[in-house]
């Protein structure tokens, strides 16, 4: 009898980092993949608009992979399909909200034609290939949240996905408990837990709380109600929307994803829309102002966003009026405090009634603190466990936390995206690695940015660059026309044309310099150009731009 | 009898904004100066080292400044003064401590010997042309702040400076609360005061609190420990070397401008430092590991931090070890979230136990909450009220506060630099605007990167350049050589080398067009360049790099 193999769980996203999560599950010869996320680029991706799992190792292993399972609609666990379909296409399990968002991706991207979509629903059990998947409803940010039990031959896998226990859920869908605790009877292998999280005490509030908040909000406001958001949290929407109706307010949408997450939840039944309250966001201005409710984009402060527009007069068909009162109902996100802060100052300059972070429950997170992080861990009580979607330091806090409830270190994993762990039940152990980092999307191209070019671009913002350009003789080497010195993002060249002109003179002694000795080969030459130049600049201004020589080369026996 | 003038204030810097602050005060003829401070570059301020306020105002009224009032020795109230002296040198009065750090500034810019700094202590007043100026004690994050009582003529503008109300100081100066009430008791005109953490209510901690929570985590380190601190914060160093003092260990620097600042400190008697407590900063590793404290910057998270290198393994001389206990003894400045989680990160990675943001008292703010203000304000009771140190909310809410207490709202000035606020016994009003803004220093240059230098930087950093150079035939329009694409943060050139040459293509036929049609003027060229390139990359890639072409003409019948 062949020796049965052990089930290894290969993160190739969401380690070690927030976001672009992404995991390999494989039994045998099978694959199945739990989410295919994105990330946004950090600030030192310069010019990057989406940053992807590098999922090499599943392209290697193209005709083992049987499926993706979606846990829930977000980006960082949708992002990526729309990429990894068009290269490897796979049937896509998930609830029919995060199906919905993903195929209007996938429209974008006109694959949606060739895509298998496979909506499931919580407690549906599938058979893919030796894996048997359950689907559990957790509660988040976002509806229909599901973890996954993967029963392999080997034990039983449960990824939590992102989860909060939310026990007053604004649908009424309760965190399936039952499910969780009935499968901790029965014994799990490994689990796989959210950590985000992990360094925040106590519980993390209910979603209804912001409705109480709402509705505080609107018995106080005289004028207009303008409520930022997160476009994919319809509970928030929906309890925004009923209050509106409470107030006899009409609700206008602005802002390109908050128009296309509310019709997707509303096509598919996940909103209850009362009759008549939608209005197109133009007819805002003709009704009174105690009778209207925006929602909008731009609770992160992002330049382009709907509420940035509207706040600085760039909106075609709305502002932001002073008596308007604004919700900011969302937290920055690290690295965008600065952001939001600035959206703020302007709402306070004219004239608003801003409600922000810090002055009520005005947001509640989607993730689980310690309490909700011990409770998964009790119920499930897992042979193995691994702390996922989180930075290094909440990986390692989840690690302890799971050891401070009794489960032994050595059966702790915190792992890094690319290494491959094994269970069976007699071990869990780290038994590999594969390739994996980030992919960076940059307009249409796919990994066509990298390390250089992103280093080009920062030294490029730092001190600008100058293009030296000299056109020579090819036989005789004679200067024929040049060198011209042309900068960008150095200086003000109006008021710099004497440094301009100085460079350009550096630039003749070099040149004459090659010349006279007989360096006339062409990198010799722009190596002195760029040394001389480089030297001088400094000198007259303590700032080193990229230096770029050109040479062109006229054959004049030929022309 | 001639018409008594008003007193104007003028704020240059320090108001909508956080950094750079700067007051004039003008009675008459008669100018004098509070602080000078820079303000550090925002993210989209590419490749600026510093920001100045722009005292354009100051320049055109030279003669008629008298001095400068230094309220305490940071760098935002500081470290505009080595640019400012260079222009217009008048006397500087500050503690002896700012001004010990103001002559380590002077020195590096060559100016120290033809500047003329005056030490001050608290109560002391001095007369200064119709000015009579008191230095009152205030506490803060760094020894010797003061508040200033401005009397003139017509009557007494108060400016707090930055303060906390401590009652418990490291070094026993309590705030003189004393003077404030005896200010407030004989009438005071204008109050201008700090609104940084308006947005907190209740009191803000004494610093006391942070040596005790050093006591306990040096209790707890079983191996060295490292404490990250902005250098001028004085007495927490203080604390922190009594502590290892206490432990038996040692403490050595790492760090410039903590070195630096330290010996300053030490020179000037601001610190009690036991006898052999000090080791270099090499010699840490000959020692016991429990026997080792080591103060160092980073506390920010900057890449080149002496707490950042040592973490990374590119410090010369020290590396972060596992079983160090690193205490980051701050909270990120905003902006710097980001950086700050970074080094977090690497610090459980290798294994240290981390003490941050959040975690305990290991950082207390030198700013006045909400009770502090009103503290200050039932004090003096001003006629006029300018809440300055602040983004517009702050300053907005700082109003509102000052409201509540009391203060008409036509008293209270929610001000923006360049205002010109006059008053008198009779009234207050704003009565005009001079020029004010900002400047940026990026190396040796002041003022000459502005917003055109910028927006390139910013261009060039998204989507890279793109530099096409053509020879021609200044007569015949013939082209002798190229064209050239050259790209620079675009694409990786070896992966792209088709669309590179199809672009030199696309050159090509635009050149092609331009000369059949006679239409041979270098800007209609450029422009036909421009644009078809431009459209091209744009379909193939959605992204649009600079382009810049650069055409050089060779005259045949000379050469």
């Amino acid at each position: 009898m062949a020796k049965q193999p052990a089930l290894a769980v290969i993160p190739l996203g969401g380690l070690g980092e927030i976001g672009k999560n992404m995991t390999a599950v494989r039994y045998g010869e099978h694959i199945i993949l739990i989410d295919c996320g994105l990330a946004f680029p950090e600030e030192e991706m310069m010019g990057i608009d989406i940053v992807l799992p590098d999922y090499t190792y599943l392209l290697d292993n193209k005709e083992k992979i049987l499926a993706v399972l979606l846990t829930h609609g977000h980006e960082d666990h949708i992002g990526g399909l729309p990429y990894f379909l068009k290269q490897i296409n796979v049937p896509v399990y998930g609830s029919r909200l995060a199906l919905g968002l993903v195929d209007r991706k996938l429209k974008e991207h006109r694959i949606e034609r060739q895509s298998d979509l496979r909506p499931i629903i919580p407690r549906d059990m599938i058979e893919i290939g030796p894996f048997t998947v359950e689907f559990i409803r957790v509660s988040h940010s976002i509806p229909d949240a599901m973890a996954l039990a993967i029963h392999s031959p080997v034990g039983t896998l449960v990824h939590t996905g992102d989860f909060k226990v939310d026990h007053t859920p604004v649908d009424g869908d309760v965190i399936d408990l039952h499910k969780f605790a009935s499968l901790g009877e029965r014994g799990v292998l490994v689990l796989m837990s959210d950590s985000t999280n992990v360094e925040r005490p106590g519980y993390t509030l209910s979603e209804r709380l912001v409705g109480k908040s709402f509705d505080e909000y609107f018995l106080e406001a005289k004028e207009r109600v303008i409520i930022a958001s997160f476009a994919s949290n319809i509970h928030r929407l929906q309890q925004a929307i009923l209050t509106a109706h409470k107030y006899g307010r009409r609700v206008a949408v602005a802002g390109r994803s908050m128009v296309n997450v509310l019709s997707v939840a509303n096509e598919l039944g996940y909103l209850h829309i009362p009759k008549d309250i939608l209005i197109e966001l133009d007819e805002v201005n003709k009704l009174p102002k105690n009778e209207v409710v925006i929602l909008t984009t731009g609770s992160q402060g992002e330049p382009m966003s709907a509420l940035t527009r509207m706040a600085f007069g760039e909106h075609r068909q709305v502002e932001v009026l002073p008596g308007d009162t604004v919700i900011i109902s969302a937290t920055p996100i690290p690295g965008n405090e600065k952001l939001v802060s600035r959206i703020i100052n302007q709402l306070f300059k004219l004239g608003c009634s801003v409600v922000y972070e810090g002055s009520s429950d005005i947001h509640v997170s989607g993730h689980p603190s310690q309490e909700e992080l011990k409770l998964m861990l009790n119920l499930l009580r897992p042979k193995y466990f691994i702390p996922v979607h989180g930075e290094y330091r909440m990986l390692k806090k989840h690690a302890e936390l799971a050891q401070d409830l009794g489960i032994p270190g050595e059966n702790i994993f915190v792992g890094e995206i690319g290494q491959v762990f094994e269970f069976t039940r007699r071990y869990g152990r780290l038994a590999g690695r594969v390739h994996a980092g980030r992919v960076l999307v940059d307009g249409l191209g796919v990994g066509d940015v990298g390390n250089i070019v992103l280093r080009d671009r920062r030294d490029m913002a730092q001190e600008g660059i100058l293009i030296v350009v000299v056109t020579m003789d090819k036989h005789t080497h004679q200067v024929l026309a040049g060198p011209d010195v042309v900068s960008r993002g150095f200086v003000y060249v109006r008021e710099s044309e004497a440094l301009m002109e100085e460079a350009r003179k550096k630039v003749n002694v070099a040149l004459e310099k090659c010349i006279n000795q007989g360096h006339c080969g062409w990198s010799y030459i722009k190596q002195e150009i760029k040394g001389a130049l480089g030297k001088f600049l400094y000198e007259k201004t303590r700032r080193r731009p990229m230096i770029l020589p050109i040479i062109m080369e006229v054959d004049k026996t030929t022309t």
